[in-house]
Formats: structure tokens, C-alpha cells, sequence
């Protein structure tokens, strides 16, 4: 279900709010130029929907009155996503974007041997993940995190753990290997792919080598596929 | 299995061919710096694969000696995806990267009523899903076509036609409609949907109704999850 009044993003948000940040109220009122009487919705990122309607707007604050609150339930499963960024930074914005329209819970970002960028900058991929949230109206907001190392990554000891590699010998598809309803994480290189002793450390440390299908893909590509996979084996 | 050399994109190539065509011998020569002896891969766009050998080059022109050739079978499905053009290009042009990363035969472009954008760059977009099959080293190039009116796309015949609307009853998911092994043409709408009326003429002309999932997803992103999950389907 959509629902059909603007969409806001607010952490704090409760049932007992009675007024927008001003953040949000700079959009409500300058951008969006909404008026008393008007309607929206708003989440805190957390899995509460709010439903409110505009009650007083002064020169930077907007009151509202919160008609309904609901708390939804996460997924049934978790995805986290560690991954290289890519040298071109549009195409991790990109892919953080999709991510969040089609769900994710947790990306991290990885240095790797061959990583041809170590330098990010989270607070604009949080506000890209936040953008989508609002446009696709989601109540999860993903948590973005990193850089972290490596073998950092390699310790994490979260559910199911995979690792896409392009290699001589395709390993199994990821939807042959994947449990339903438990949490993942699904570790993707950079454009020159991990090196062989970066596999082999994951392998030792659990992660087990997955194909993500027959064409070869772009590090951004890989990272949005296979997420798109834990979804369809959940489905 | 992905070849090691770089990697050529030709429309009259074949086993017998003999030199590479001005615009690839400059991409060899000027962009790649190949030498006599260096290896190339080739192909036609309809599943000939083509293994070959620098051996002559001149200023403007490169001789090669075929060293093998292949022609590869295309998958048992065939995906035809017909869309609005989103209002912002570059949208569009990433979509049709990442479709043809991850496989579809035909992007049609329609004009619908709620259409924000009228004017294509057909040649452009062409330029883009030649780029992108370079780089996913694939053989069968998707035909990019349109802008075509909604109702030519009504008339198409061909196997199991979807509509992806958003609708206040959400229909069946596409998952649980789609054939495996047959031709399909999907249909997705603009950034405002398709209208009421455009909806019954569909389904009128023997389109199914299907949702895509539980979020509101872009134009473009309805797209690519559309041909992903057609590949689920076949997977």
C-alpha cells in the first residue's frame, strides 16, 4: 500500500510528536509549500509510519497533529551487504539508491587489496539512502557504515556468509546455496576482483564462494544482483 | 567463462573476416595500444564469439587472423521490455547498462499519456548498450527501439504480456504468473503510472496485470527488477 501525502524522514519521531525538525519543516514549507490542513506521512527509519496533517506553520517550524502511528515488522531476514566502493563514485551512490528502493539492511563499505578508491564520504551516501527512503516510502532506513578492513569484515559473524568471485571454476549460484529466513552477509570486490589470498582468507573464515549467474558484472551490478537474489530466495 | 583479452564489438564480423572496422581499429590502436600478437575477443552482437591475433596494424587499420570462433545458443526465454522513458535521461541510460550487464533482448521505448519526456537518443542509447556489452563480455546485443505509441505496443503479439501498474489492490507477483521458457513483453509505465483507461486497454489486449514486490520502485528500477525476475523464473 502507497500511501499518497508527502513523505517525510524524521529519527525522532514518535506518536506524541507535535512538530517537524527543521529540516523537514524546511521541505514541508519552503520546497514542498505545504499549508495548514495538509497531510503527510513520516517515518522514523525505524519501522514506525506516521500519519499527520499540518496544523500551524510559522517562518521555520511546521506543528503537526498525528492522525495514526503503526510500528511495521522488519523482513524476516537480514542482508547485509560488505562491499568495495567503486571508482567512480556515482556508481556506489547508484547503487545505494537502488538498494534502498528494493531493500537492504546494512551496507559496508570494504578496503581490499585491489580497491581502487579508500576515501568515502558516508555522510552523503546517508543522505542518498535517506532520499530514497523517503521516494520509495519505506519505514527501514539501511545503515550505511565503513571503511572498514577486511579482515574486520571477515570476523563479522552474522548468519550466512557469502563471497562473489569471478572465478575459472563458477561455484554455485547463491540462490542454490542460499537458507531461507536467516541473515546474510554477501561480501563483493572491487572492479579487479579480490586477490586469491583475500578468497581463500574468506573461505577459511566461513564465507563460502558464490556464482551470481552467467554474465560478468559490474562490482555495483554484483552488489545490487545478489542482494536482489536473497530477496527472490525469501520470496 | 570470461576471456582475459580485450574485448571487440563488430556487426559484420565473422570467422573469415580479416580486419577490424575503422572505429574498433582505432579503439585497438589508439585507446588500447594493442601491438602485433596481442589477443582479441569479438563479437557480431548475435552470438558469434571470435578469438583472434593482431597482425598487421597501420595508422588507421588492424589486421587480425581469426584464431577460433564460436556461435553460442541464446538462453531458452526471450525478454522484451517495453517502458516510458524517464524524464531524467541519464535514468534511462543507466538501466539500459544494467539490463544488458544482466541480460534482455529488446527495449522498447513507449510513449504513454502520463509520459515526461517525448524525445529520445536512440543512437545514444545504442552507444551505451554497445559500451556495456563490451565490458560484460556478451554476444547477443539487445535491440534498443522507439519511441513507439502505447497502442503499437498493445498490438505486439508476442508470448506473455505483462502490465506493472500501481495499484491500490496489488495484483499477482510476476514471479508467480510468468511461464518459464517463453517470449515475454513487459510493460511498465511512467514516473506518474500509466492512467485508468491505458490500464483497461491493456488488459483489453490480453496483458496480465502483476505487481513487482512490496516497495515503490522508480521507472527504471521497476524495469531491471522486472527482467530479473523473468530470469528467476527461468533460472
Amino acid at each position: 500500500m502507497f500511501v499518497t501525502a508527502p513523505f517525510f524522514f524524521q529519527a525522532d519521531i514518535t506518536p506524541q510528536s507535535t512538530e517537524l525538525s527543521a529540516e523537514e519543516s524546511h521541505h514541508a514549507l519552503r520546497v514542498l509549500r505545504l499549508q495548514p490542513g495538509d497531510d503527510i506521512a513520516l517515518t522514523n527509519g525505524t519501522g514506525l509510519l506516521v500519519l499527520a496533517r499540518i496544523r500551524e506553520t510559522s517562518n521555520k517550524q511546521c506543528r503537526v497533529e498525528v492522525l495514526s502511528a503503526q510500528q511495521q515488522t522488519p523482513r524476516p531476514y537480514r542482508i547485509h551487504l560488505a562491499i568495495a566502493p567503486t571508482k567512480n563514485n556515482d556508481r556506489t551512490e547508484w547503487m545505494l539508491e537502488k538498494l534502498t528502493e528494493t531493500g537492504v539492511d546494512q551496507v559496508t563499505f570494504v578496503s581490499t587489496q585491489r580497491s581502487e578508491r579508500e576515501k568515502i564520504n558516508l555522510a552523503r551516501f546517508q543522505k542518498v539512502v535517506v532520499g530514497a527512503l523517503k521516494q520509495s516510502q519505506q519505514v527501514f532506513l539501511p545503515s550505511i557504515q565503513g571503511p572498514v578492513s577486511f579482515e574486520k569484515i571477515l570476523a563479522d559473524e552474522s548468519g550466512q556468509k557469502f563471497i562473489g568471485h569471478m572465478n575459472a571454476q563458477p561455484p554455485a549460484h547463491l540462490k542454490h546455496v542460499a537458507r531461507p529466513r536467516t541473515s546474510y552477509l554477501m561480501l563483493i570486490g572491487p572492479e579487479g576482483d579480490f586477490t586469491e589470498a583475500e578468497v581463500a582468507a574468506a573461505q577459511q573464515a566461513g564465507f563460502t564462494q558464490v556464482s551470481l549467474g552467467p554474465t560478468r558484472l559490474r562490482t555495483e551490478t554484483a552488489g545490487w544482483v545478489a542482494c536482489q537474489t536473497l530477496h527472490f530466495v525469501n520470496a
